[in-house]
């Protein structure tokens, strides 16, 4: 029954979206011997400007 | 201090929303006996193509 | 499809737990008109020393 | 390797947050003694009909 | 820059987490072109007794 | 109203967290203009098995 939540950058696109529930699903799968239908996954979308890595927003990293 | 965080679908209206979260934190005081404002709760707005379950995309699966 | 996250202090009983999730699945269940088995809810015990306000520990503010 | 996520209301501007992550990650690295580029930060931008205390939205209190 | 937060029932073995966090940064950076010390995972072992779907505690349905 | 979510490794000192809360929580109230005890703060102890970088366990890295 894991339960995903994945943050990653704003600008994704659909497909890319679909690929990475898919492969992120089968790697859980695989891993943990669980069913498919078992995996939730929640995706959420990043401003450049709300991350930030040793004090610096990414958005002034650039 | 019950901390919740909620993750819904987007489009509910503010009274939905309003219902939610009086209904919820009610639930929470009787259960684990708290006082009422004691609990804090966030709701994220989630976009059908933001949720997968067995490894597809909420927005595909309709 | 609601996922929602609760964190409340540690020493609850089994009993509350098991209120205190069919308590708030009713509550979301009534509010934005989704089925039972939509609802999935992780419930994480926090240690005082583990949860602040205003700056400050809740063990040392008993 | 300190992972931190902060939900705020939504209109803070980018410089409150510029400060927001540079003030929090000196903050923990002088706290717990970890290099500064250990600490990854995301922020939340939050609407006030997403937050609630003793059962009401943020934004029916005011 | 993904930061995956990934809630899985407790027992896993230190092989199967090793695994895990594998397959799932590959997932990641073949589905979103990124590289690999980008992403950060974080693992939460869950209790039975800390999961409910359907307003079921996990532990009670077995 | 500022909720914030710290996961960092397990074996803190008391001290150390109480130090963590009180100029994390200055550091958010200069950053964004709130009063103190609108800062809420949850910290979560991480076993070094349980967090991942480019794919391999902290605990398989030392």
């Amino acid at each position: 029954m894991p339960v995903v939540q994945i943050e990653l950058f704003e600008g994704r696109t659909l497909d890319q979206k679909r690929k990475l529930v898919e492969k992120v699903t089968n790697a859980i799968v695989e891993s943990v011997n669980c069913p498919p239908d078992a995996v939730t996954i929640i995706l959420r979308d990043m401003k450049p400007e709300n991350y930030a890595r040793a004090g610096k927003l990414w958005s002034d990293t650039r």
